[in-house]
């Protein structure tokens, strides 16, 4: 009796960042965009008839794709859509790594890549980045099963030149090297321009921060025909319909409206780099940022220290109790309005100190 | 160089049945509802303030699940939501059968099942259904690594006693066992007065077939806390947020309008049996339905050939090319109207044939 439960899959349970709900809060904890998506998106919704949601949608997503594919000028066939990129890049953990070898990715990541790789039962390792927390190219020039680098880095919020990029992928031709975009937009150069050229590579971005749609789940990978086209194989097998028909939808309005995300991008940076000002000002040591987000550091006062402190005031950040980085916090960056609470707030938590 | 297809996983590639876009077709293939989601969707989605889609859902879909909960009688958190019954299914193989030993489900049935095993690497055997496409309990009351069973049972229909799928469940209380409920609302007795007995029983159900809501990718699954516990800690280790935001706003309210919901259950059933008595009468095997849709034979006119002409006139069906049941066709049970045009069609062919 109860012999189900030796059954089972036991896995670590990943527990997802807070989702705190107070109306007087100030967000800055998961990399939401603090604008609100294209106004198309809006209309989209508005008219959406909903007689139609009694149909599967279709299974290709085929609007969103063609969508994507005229934006970034590749083939339809070459644009792979999941439920957010946790999704596309789980996808693309269990179809690209079944070898026997090791895969590879940074100490400090995307907390999800070990993640997916102990779902999944594919051995990893991972190479040390530097002390100034910049990822060592040659650490990749190993015999491996895979790569994964997400570019700009999270949470470090540090960009690689795209050209240590193409040296990792055209040293790694005989492995799926996977670059995570999902905060390009923000600062990043895009390996997008090397997908025509390698057929091992696949790039990976979201709409939930550049194009302010973390609510509707939509992420996206581009590669080679020949790669992608093995992802939807492995997707079909699981699911053969991710993706709903107000987000295929709304998706398109996102990608169509290439005025408003160049305008709200452009907004980040500006608030990102005052901010960023603001911080140096006040003692912060704050990396080079090329995200929707800051990573900083104190002398005087300890990351989980403020943390606290900027908690009892609603307003949430991100740290994470780990080595190395123990003593920083991942800020996303607001509106200015937000930004300028969250460095008054900062200020008050200075004075206090001793 | 180009050794990475050697690295990656090789799977058959699912096929999705056809999803034909003609503006006079009737689309009997995929076991749709004819009838929109409750009114209450529409309004949700056109009063939907789009701006709150730049931040993530809430992880756990908490009106979604509370709004089960409080329909099914059982704690929020004996409830696991997912993109669809299939993402649901394929959470629970994944979650539920890692163990030594076969799986069993029956031979003809949903046709994801084996494509899950051999995607996870689950090892499986499928006992034969007896001649008149029933269910034999006694097949399962032999050790195994898991049990599915759908309930109806897709494609033949049939439904079976509640009394056997206990005597099932009791027998197996060392392993997993699953019953699919996707049709179960049309005519079928639904296991979940035993998840509160059984804490190996996992009962799925979507809103993709009675509650009218393919498009929006709703399924979810009822069990113990303890069952559901593990699959989201394998959901949560793969996509924290999967539930869109639009899809846990529309899914509350397909739940709540429970009148809706009868009616429009009501009206297909009765549309069923009708159809069902019009079919025998022009000299077809129709089994005994308890789902949206009939799967019937013809002694003069093979499925294939049916298929074929009914598809030269814009009606799609469904033919498996498999054994045991390639001359049956499976037809959704659609509005009145379009039934009525579907049979003046059947009958023109049987005219037709010598």
């Amino acid at each position: 009796m109860g012999e189900w439960r030796k059954k089972i899959r036991e896995v670590t349970p990943y527990v997802p960042g807070e989702q705190p709900q107070f109306a007087d809060m100030i967000k800055l904890n998961t990399n939401e965009n603090p604008y609100p998506p294209a106004p198309g998106v809006a209309k989209v919704l508005a008219g959406m008839d909903a007689g139609k949601l009694k149909l599967y949608p279709k299974p290709d997503a085929r609007e969103l794709v063609d969508a994507l594919a005229a934006e970034y000028r590749v083939a339809p066939e070459q644009i792979f859509v999941g439920v957010g990129s946790d999704d596309v890049l789980g996808m693309a953990f269990l179809t690209c790594f079944t070898g026997e070898k090791e895969i590879l990715f940074p100490d400090i990541t995307y907390s999800f890549y070990p993640v997916w790789a102990e779902l999944f039962g594919i051995r990893y390792r991972t190479p040390a980045l530097d002390e100034n927390f910049l990822i060592r190219k040659e650490d990749y020039f190993v015999p491996n099963g895979g790569i994964v680098i997400a570019n700009p880095n999270a949470p470090t919020s540090i960009a690689m030149p795209l050209a240590d990029i193409e040296e990792i992928v055209e040293k790694n031709q005989d492995s799926v090297v996977i670059i995570d975009e999902a905060y390009v937009d923000f600062g990043g150069e895009s390996a997008l321009p090397l997908v025509e050229k390698y057929d091992n590579l696949l790039v990976v971005q979201t709409f939930s921060k550049s194009r302010s749609m973390a609510g509707m789940r939509i992420g996206f990978a581009i590669g080679s025909r020949e790669l992608i086209g093995a992802m939807y194989a492995v997707r079909n097998s699981y699911n053969s319909y991710t993706m709903n028909y107000p987000s295929i939808l709304c998706g398109v309005e996102a990608v169509k409206d290439r005025a408003y995300f160049e305008q709200t991008k452009a907004a980040i940076v500006t608030t990102r780099e005052k901010t960023a000002d603001r911080l140096c000002e006040l003692g912060f040591t704050v990396l080079p940022s090329a995200a929707n987000f800051l990573f900083v550091s104190h002398k005087r006062i300890s990351a989980e220290e403020l943390f606290g402190k900027l908690r009892e005031k609603h307003i949430f950040v991100r740290f994470f109790k780990k080595p190395r980085i123990q003593n920083y916090l991942r800020v996303t960056v607001g509106t200015p309005e937000e930004m300028e609470r969250f460095l008054k707030e900062i200020e008050a938590c200075l004075a206090d100190m001793p």
